[in-house]
């Protein structure tokens, strides 16, 4: 019985950060200075704070200096773009984060325009995604779940350029970049949506297949063409009584049926999920080389 | 025999311009004023003065004051930044055309990105891009060629949501916001470009065909599903010693096998060609309206 090859990102992800780590010492040996990523939470999510802690966690592991507030759920708006602007003018924080979702008292699009484009590890900025649109362009950061998508293709050999993807979901944080990182790499790619009629019949065409939909086990091995390999990023909570918590987690993709068609996929989790921290953790490397002038061009 | 219905931009166009004539007559009895376009040609080519006459030609006839310089091909980057930075900075110019290409010695970049954003008539800028790529942002501009085959299609009814698209040509000029506005419309797209092996079976799975190539009747008729709606962007001169001029323009799609397979088709000329102007003058029309609060939003 055919059975595809697991894509291990916490095998990955961990060799990403063996990477960076030596990395920021040389950096530290050579400029002595290391990396800065201040993280700005507002509110008392608890799903948040988990992230939050885990990226500052993830930073000290590597040797990245990380900063950061915890503003209660009613700091004004005003006051959190106090703080990025702070942040913005200190040059020992070369990447600035602002956990997502904000209050809805407060604007995103207001909060993530003012991080200046120097410092958007995230990669939200528009001037990031229309750079990463254009041809010929650069953008300075490329959001890190997508980036972790193309760096697991990379690092388990997939070739990219020359194949058709598909890209189920187009998110500004996910679906979005990932397509246009595809387009870059010379994939032809497609993009389903929530209004595609026939969203099996469409990723049954791919070689490559991204899903970051959000739906448990939304695309079933019927959907896919002998062969192809899958990310699956979705992080989806489902009922289980059989565990602890209640409930478990699975992605977008139906991995039992998918492993019995596709050629590699990525489990859920330990798939996608360690990469996207790697990738912050990456980009805040990224920003701190061109800062200390460590490179002389973006990526 | 089947035949396409054939999409008259001609006709279409100038229906445009005369609705946007009457705008702007509006706009000057309302207000008093009227939109201004500012363009700016730098060097000699033939193909470029062409372009701007007919330009400035198209403004007159609808009552939007033209503005505008024709620099010496040897002037230098800061000399042209110096008439962007005069054109951004009077009330009176409401649009900003940068006549492309520049001389050599000139970055292309530095001078479109100093258009400020709200004049950018020609959607060029990044930050146009991205938002036209992100979900939940509308740019402030689109850029006009692919606006105008967007146009030419809700004129003659054809529905956009929940089809399949193949825009073929990934430009950031034509195919890459192309792709991004019928996205945004609710297409499922697909973008084919040098590097897809098999164009002519990925275009086989479109409703609607946006191509924007460059290469003389590259789409034949066995690309097309019968009855998918074809809008042809190119515009090739090729050799016909039996014509004047010793050339003839054709598009990128073979438009006599073209028309016994598509519903409906656009002509070169006559197709696209015309709209791209119109909806420069929209862009310029609409960017005025927002200068004097005759609009609350983005289009
Ligand atoms: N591994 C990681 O680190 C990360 C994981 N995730 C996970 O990835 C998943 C997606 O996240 P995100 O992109 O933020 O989600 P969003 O909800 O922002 O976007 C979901 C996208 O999927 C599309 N969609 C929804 N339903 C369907 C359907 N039935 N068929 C086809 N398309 C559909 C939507 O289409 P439309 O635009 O038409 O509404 C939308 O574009 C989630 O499970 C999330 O938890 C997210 C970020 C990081
Ligand atoms: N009607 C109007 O007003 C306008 C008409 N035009 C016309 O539209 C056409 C395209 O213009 P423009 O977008 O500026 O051209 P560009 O040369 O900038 O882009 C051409 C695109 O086509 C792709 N391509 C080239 N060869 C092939 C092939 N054999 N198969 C598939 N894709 C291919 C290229 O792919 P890759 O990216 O891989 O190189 C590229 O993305 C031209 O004929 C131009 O004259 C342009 C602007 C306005």
């Amino acid at each position: 019985e055919p059975s595809a090859t697991i894509i291990d990102g916490k095998a990955i992800a961990q060799q990403v950060r063996q990477e960076i780590a030596a990395e920021v010492s040389k950096m530290k040996e050579s400029v002595g200075k290391v990396p800065g990523l201040a993280v700005i939470l507002v509110g008392t999510r608890k799903d948040s704070e988990t992230y939050v802690r885990s990226k500052k966690k993830a930073c000290e592991e590597v040797g990245i200096d990380s900063y950061g507030v915890n503003l209660p759920e009613d700091t004004t708006q005003d006051e959190v773009l106090n703080f990025v602007k702070k942040f913005n003018d200190d040059p020992a924080v070369h990447g600035i984060l602002v956990q997502l979702p904000l209050p809805k008292h407060i604007s995103e699009e207001a909060i993530v325009g003012s991080v200046c484009i120097e410092k958007d590890v995230d990669g939200f900025h528009p001037m990031n995604i229309g750079a990463l649109a254009m041809q010929g362009r650069t953008p300075l950061f490329v959001s890190c779940t997508p980036k972790g998508c193309i760096e697991l293709l990379v690092r388990t050999g997939v070739v990219i350029k020359g194949k058709h993807a598909v890209v189920i979901g187009r998110s500004n944080i996910v679906g979005t970049p990932a397509a246009l990182l595809l387009q870059k790499q010379n994939a032809t790619v497609t993009v389903v949506h929530s209004k595609t009629p026939n969203p099996a019949e469409v990723t049954r065409n791919a070689d490559i297949v991204i899903a970051a939909v959000g739906v448990p086990e939304l695309v079933r091995g019927d959907w896919l063409k002998p062969g192809a390999v899958v990310i699956d990023v979705g992080i989806n909570p489902v009922e289980d009584l059989s565990t602890k918590k209640g409930y478990r987690l699975v992605g977008d993709v139906c991995y039992k049926e998918a492993c019995q068609v596709a050629s590699k996929i990525t489990p859920v989790p330990g798939g996608v999920g360690p990469m996207t921290i790697a990738m912050l953790l990456s980009n805040t490397l990224e920003s701190a080389k061109r800062a200390y002038g460590l490179v002389d061009a973006a990526p």
